[in-house]
């Protein structure tokens, strides 16, 4: 069967409830996608297929050539930054920004959908929390919509890939709360930008710091597996 | 020393005329980038290889996943059409279209464009001979100008990575007297869809086609080497 939707999956809690969002609560068969890109944080990439294998989705890793990312904290290149004001995170473009990555998953999804006769994308950006990150806001959304209306052979038959961004104005906690109720283990999902290779928690870094914000604001266990010595980031 | 400008070279006629412009006409320190993403004419490669060796530019081929890109006839899937009068190339989507191939080339270049501090990509796409690609033609170039300025780093700083397209109004035999000018020696570049595994061509294709009408229509010698038994096409 074809795919309805490509899913691009991190591994992350946002992608993770985006999977769920896809493929529980519009019901849409389901491909996802990750990609190894030479990221210090592998054990994303294992828990992306095991959060597939969990909604019973077929999952496609694809492998790229690291060189043109190298030049972000989470390609190696510099320290990822820790302990920072939550408050604070977003403002300005942080050390571990990708070069272009947003903009190279999206084109290699919009091929593969188009290989796989999949009518949309399904990305977990989010413009409030990651509003440091060029590609994670709307605008940039729409212009690369704009893209695949002129630069593809489905959008120039009138049927461009439509690019699903389900998080994009949703706070961390409401986050949680649209995966809770379809259903998601968070525990499947490892969100740290630094995390050991058995994919625990530092604690510390940005998304670590976000992502225990998130569940305490909606009320939420913490399902985070952290680094031994390491307890969940407290209230800043 | 960091290049100014991302070649985007696949080792056919056009974007080795594309090096030559950036690297002396305009005198830009380049790099050369290529990719093999599965398609089958992979001489192709091999002679983008040769030509930046030649051109003494250094060159990466980057290695792309074939998965995104099956539903083409580049890529094994079904016929590349032969015999097909040159004037009617460029009506429709021809099945040598590779889904999102541009789109993907020119964001993977702007990743390592960022990365290495480049300033342009360089991309010999065409609008007269090749019209029929979606992702060859100038309002898709400017939107992902577009994308380029919202989306990256460089981007949303000011200093957007520029897209130039040298070629994008030539005719074919005007692209080949301005490489002429530039001392290009076409025989190292491979344009036929279908070559032999020594980088001999069909005659048939499309690109076969366009090819030898450029010369002819330029009075230029053409110093394509043929398979064995093809004499190149004569006047359609």
């Amino acid at each position: 069967m074809d795919p309805k939707a490509i899913v691009l999956l991190s591994g992350g809690a946002d992608s993770l409830t985006c999977l769920a969002w896809a493929a529980r609560e519009k019901g849409w068969p389901c491909l996802a996608l990750s990609f190894d890109y030479g990221q210090a944080h592998g054990p994303e990439l294992q828990a992306a297929r095991r959060a597939a294998q969990v909604f019973g989705v077929p999952h496609l890793t694809a492998r790229l050539d690291p060189e043109p990312f190298a030049a972000s904290a989470l390609t190696g290149a510099g320290q990822v930054p820790k302990g920072r004001n939550p408050a604070r995170i977003g403002r300005g473009i942080p050390s571990t920004y990708v070069p272009a990555r947003n903009l190279v998953f999206l084109s290699l999804a919009s091929a593969l959908a188009e290989t796989r006769r999949a009518e949309r994308i399904v990305i977990g950006v989010n413009a409030l929390d990651y509003s440091g990150y060029p590609d994670c806001r709307p605008e940039f959304l729409r212009v690369f919509q704009e893209a695949l209306r002129l630069g593809t052979r489905s959008g120039v038959e009138g049927n461009p890939i439509r690019i699903e961004a389900p998080l994009l104005s949703l706070k961390k906690s409401e986050i949680f709360l649209l995966g809770a109720r379809l259903g998601v283990d968070y525990s499947l999902s490892v969100s740290c930008y630094d995390p050991d290779p058995d994919g625990r928690a530092c604690g510390s870094c940005d998304a670590c710091l976000l992502r225990a914000r998130g569940f305490r604001q909606a009320g939420l266990p913490d399902p985070t597996r952290y680094r031994s010595g390491v307890t969940p980031p407290a209230e800043a």
